[in-house]
């Protein structure tokens, strides 16, 4: 089975005061400290088990990582098929899912990803190449978020793209050059926004397919956005707008 | 003005080898050569505006220093007293400032700089001690915003807010526990928005300053930010709802 572990006395006393699901603690046979205390009593408090390890057994969980004598075992992120993907969301008459073209950076990904499951984002799409992964820099950022919302890893956006708007999602671009604002995001409905890479933005051929393509209104003299920040405020606006709706 | 200049080919094509956030090139009509083409190619790369220049200009702007035809103009972050930064704001009546409370990841303190500049705030108060300062990573991170945008350093955020509320602000604190949503912050008139840190949020001592709390609303089962996004929101929010009214 293919676990994920987080090492290191910092990065685990942090994973822990962040509240993240750890599902047990391997500490090295005598590991002693300040920090380790720390991870202890925040560990007990949490009932997460610490099983105190020799050092041979400890050393092939690490496969010889740098440690400092701890190592979490965290929850493992959770890859659907996308068919998978779409069948979960045949009952969800306004599903939201989110398209990832390429986002290279690992903290944007993480960034997009604890914003997504913030924002009741059902699941997201990201590229198989040419894109960030989901590896331990990623976890870390969406504190979390990683491994608990459903992430689809496919070869062909502009395929996927497609296969969404057979099942009747709205397939909206994020795209600066836009004529129309965010306010011409469909208000209910099944829909799909894609974000794209840092620096291209959405590559051509995926923006033909999309169905609408949306600008993010900005007053200031200098316009841009990082590519997180850009799809936390689509997400935030297509949430507000929709959670209106069902208020009133 | 204090401006900055790298001249020199090698000098010049070493700082942006090295990533140096230059603003401009000015070059000596005519000059050329291997080195010369080297920067230009580094230049259009990033973005960095080349101006061909003729020589009375370029001597008065390298003041007769020997500058082989080259001279790079480096970006300076503007520092503001906090009575310019407000004085400044005085003809403003719809102002919106950002107060960043102890920010300490330099990316979320360089992507909140980015946002700001991009949805017209007009100056970003932080504080001197226990927070990210305006490094190089910073100003890379808000993609040179960090260069645009008024910035004041203050040693008590607490005494600020009370200052800004003496010269009409109201002051608003994003807290992921407050009643209030977004909704609640004035559409029109002078505000300060308070950012807290990433961990901590924002100080107990600031926040009873605050003349309202506001939450963002969220419809995930996981209400989690990144402080870079929320702030971004937040403004994104402001400046939708008041560019809105202006236009109706």
């Amino acid at each position: 089975m293919n676990t994920t572990l987080i090492t290191g006395r910092k990065p685990l006393l942090e994973a822990l005061e962040q509240g993240k699901t750890i599902e047990k603690i391997y500490v090295l046979h005598g590991t002693r400290g300040p920090v380790i205390d720390s991870i202890f009593r925040l560990a007990k408090n949490r009932g997460i088990p610490i099983r105190q390890t020799p050092k041979d057994r400890f050393q092939s969980i690490t496969k010889g990582h740098e440690a400092q004598g701890v190592a979490g075992v965290i929850g493992q992120v959770v890859y659907l098929e996308i068919e998978d993907l779409i069948e979960r969301t045949l009952p969800m008459t306004d599903a939201v899912l989110l398209i990832l073209d390429e986002i290279e950076d690992p903290h944007n990904l993480g960034a997009l990803l604890r914003s997504a499951l913030s924002f009741g984002v059902v699941g997201v799409i990201i590229p198989k190449h040419h894109a960030a992964t989901v590896n331990q820099t990623v976890i870390k950022t969406s504190a979390g978020a990683a491994l608990s919302i459903p992430i689809t890893r496919i070869a062909n956006i502009a395929q996927t793209v497609i296969a969404l708007q057979e099942n009747g999602f709205t397939v909206v671009g994020l795209d600066a050059e836009a004529p129309d604002s965010l306010a011409e995001i469909p208000d209910t409905g099944r829909i799909a926004l894609v974000i794209g890479n840092e620096g291209k933005g959405i590559r051509r051929l995926v923006k033909q397919k999309c169905d609408t393509l949306v600008r993010i209104p900005m007053s200031g003299t200098f316009e841009s956005l990082n590519a997180s920040v850009a799809g936390a405020i689509v997400m935030y606006d297509v949430m507000r707008r929709r959670s209106k709706d069902s208020a009133g």
